[in-house]
């Protein structure tokens, strides 16, 4: 039977597959889920089938469905359904569960109040473990995690730690506030959801509490959620790095028109920008008249000047953003980059002379023109590409945006400035 | 006093301020430390001062940390530490922690056996709830998490999972066997570390079990590693983005020659591919001697086209890695990038034809090779931006290259050929 098959499989298996079946038989599959199953396989579905199952979904069953979600989850369903979908998802909640629904939904977005969850075990200082074991049996089964239980005090403030081994491990009549950790790391409800994934790698957390400027423990985020945050947030970086407005939809669900509006913009302003590279060639198009063969080198400096700077750029930028490089490293990376630069820049204008001379059979002053170009562009290239990540981190920007297509087009225009210029010096055009 | 103050602080914070400290501070500094956090702060610390505080330690001292640390951290120090250093630990581990470590460390880099741990709870079908807890209270000290515990056979095969969760729920008298999950997600330890910690982000897990070709039970990863191991890979990713061979060394650490020889190749190769374009350009050097104006476009012309063709790219390559597209896909991709292509092309080539006719005064022929131009170039660009990542992946290589570099240095030569092509037809050079 399909059902002894599916009941086998982890949730996020069963929603693959479930991706596959027909817009008809779906409803009929899901059906032969077991509830708890049944809610843990609708999370992992896509927004459109969920909100396909929902309209077919009776009121029971969507009742079903809803109260057996994590709050999280169920606030970032709403968030993906469309109004008419949301009036109905509401009214099935539980009372309370609405009210911690609405409780998530009112934070910004990317906050950390809008990707916590507000079911959590909460236990008193006071208490011994047994108690805390008690409560734990009481509220755990609603709980997405009990692997840390936290300690408040009679203000709902957050004064402690336990975790779930510590209880274990602990004598039954030990008090919580014997056993447990006074020094929590916590957040506020404001905190960018990034600083919080970051957190929970930094810290080796599985569990991050949640609190409100009066330091009142208001929700958990657990670290599922912050893997996916952190996904979600190296998926932006890919896109800034490659001159795209990032957006929260995956590409095949993405209108032709959305893809063209996150693409569009950039694309302008740096084909904008390519203009004062062109000037600069119009500028010495006397010189271009005389050497025309000068024109046949100016695709190779561009782009070895622009792959140059994008190494140094990438490093720089995946450095900050790991916290293993700060401000403070200008001068030390700058070095680092300028001795990079002559060793790279010699290697490829070396290799390069060998070609010029036997292969492309070119007067020695041309070569000599081209290879120190070449060797100079890659200097400018690597410090340019150190440098404007560390100041855009400074001055309040995403350092990321100063990667590839950004750095290549100063970097074309630099080595077209710098060609010229030692082409019209040496050559004497 | 400082020792007050440090016990409140999380290990990594403590490890980032012993940072700061000078080489003769740092070992008085970390006396100060109770001997489990002392522990907990010296596997924070970067291999250079855990080098240093180990050649101050006594034989005590070193015995104490190595034997306090789970195994798989020990496994990773051994890995960074010299040969002398790395016979000192061993010589004050435990005998059972050192067959521990030896186990680990046999498995080949970035398997799932290179980042797993030996210290877990195990369970036996046959157990009542309350013998589960009392061993989890026996063996759990020792063991990094407690939060998934597994249950196998008696060839100590894996065959169920129960978390504590679970077993502080159920009832004392429950049978494991009873209350375990008999379909645990597993992977063999030849696994892939990539493979394993994506496997955290797709079945929300906490802890993973770690099998050997006979599906015994031999280690389990945590969360934590897995997210340093995700961390790890998209810097991979970043770098090879960039036309870097990964390293696994921190920047400020690797020196300009490893950076030197980790960037060079690329550059070469990229650098005598730009060679083409330049052939391009010679064979039509006369049509070039008579528009020279034609010449000053060029940048413009190869940077749009590099720059479309990288956010095809990159998208793709993300998408690639996040399992949201597949080879299959194929059609539909190229579909889509076509029809983005035909209004970025449009707009793009608009917007310059204004700019060339009220800004450059070109004449209408000379303005519509260009835009023609620049139009085909991007739906060229589109679509070798997306098939090369896919075709990449369908044979087995790391669709990530096909980045911005390659797909820049492919799309410049195909911008040329269009452009010059076009311009002889048109003004009939
Ligand atoms: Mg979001
Ligand atoms: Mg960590
Ligand atoms: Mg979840
Ligand atoms: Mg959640
Ligand atoms: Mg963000
Ligand atoms: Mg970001
Ligand atoms: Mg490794
Ligand atoms: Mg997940
Ligand atoms: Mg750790
Ligand atoms: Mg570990
Ligand atoms: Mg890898
Ligand atoms: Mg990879
Ligand atoms: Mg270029």
């Amino acid at each position: 039977r399909l059902r002894d098959i599916l009941i086998t499989m982890p949730p996020a298996d069963i929603a693959a597959l479930f991706s596959e079946l027909s817009e008809k038989s779906l409803p009929l599959v899901f059906r032969l889920l077991p509830k708890d199953l049944a809610a843990e396989t609708f999370v992992e579905m896509d927004s459109d089938l969920q909100h396909h199952l929902i309209q077919g979904f009776s009121d029971a069953e969507l009742q079903a469905v809803v109260n057996e979600l994590y709050v999280d989850d169920a606030a970032a369903l709403i968030e993906e359904m469309p109004a008419n979908v949301v009036k109905r998802i509401l009214r099935q909640a539980d009372p309370e569960t609405r009210r911690q629904i609405n409780e998530i939904l009112k934070y910004p977005e990317d906050s950390a109040g809008s990707i916590m969850t507000t079911e959590f075990v909460s236990l008193r200082a006071h208490m011994t473990v047994a108690d805390a074991i008690k409560r734990i049996r009481q509220l755990g089964v609603d709980s997405e995690t009990i692997n840390a239980c936290y300690v408040t005090d009679d203000g709902r403030r957050l004064i402690g730690v336990v975790s779930i081994r510590t209880l274990i491990l602990a004598n039954e009549n030990d008090r919580i506030e014997k056993i447990m950790n006074r020094y929590v790391v916590s957040v506020r409800t404001t905190e960018d959801q990034e600083t919080v994934a970051k957190m929970f790698a930094k810290y080796d957390l599985t569990v991050l509490p949640v609190v409100d400027g009066e330091g009142r423990l208001v929700g958990i985020v657990t670290v599922d959620d912050a893997i996916d945050v952190l996904q979600e947030e190296t998926t932006e970086d890919f896109e800034k790095m490659a001159a795209i407005t990032p957006t929260d939809r995956p590409y095949l669900k993405t209108s032709v028109l959305e893809i063209w509006k996150s693409r569009i913009p950039w694309l302008l302003v740096l084909m904008i920008s390519a203009t004062f590279t062109g000037l600069i060639i119009s500028h010495f198009e006397d010189a271009l008249k005389t050497y025309v063969l000068l024109t046949a080198y100016i695709p190779m400096l561009m782009d070895t000047g622009g792959n140059s700077g994008s190494q140094a750029s990438v490093t720089v930028i995946r450095g900050l953003s790991l916290n293993e490089l700060e401000f403070r490293d200008l001068f030390r990376i700058v070095w680092k980059e300028f001795q990079v630069a002559i060793l790279a820049g010699a290697t490829l204008a070396a290799i390069n002379f060998v070609k010029l001379m036997f292969f492309d059979q070119v007067t020695l002053l041309v070569a000599f023109v081209i290879c120190l170009t070449l060797f100079l562009t890659v200097c400018v290239a690597k410090l340019t590409g150190c440098i404007f990540p560390m100041l855009a981190q400074k001055a309040g920007f995403d350092p990321v945006v100063m990667a590839s297509p950004f750095i290549t087009t100063i970097v074309d225009a630099l080595s077209l400035l710098i060609y010229f210029r030692i082409a019209t010096m040496i050559l004497g055009i």
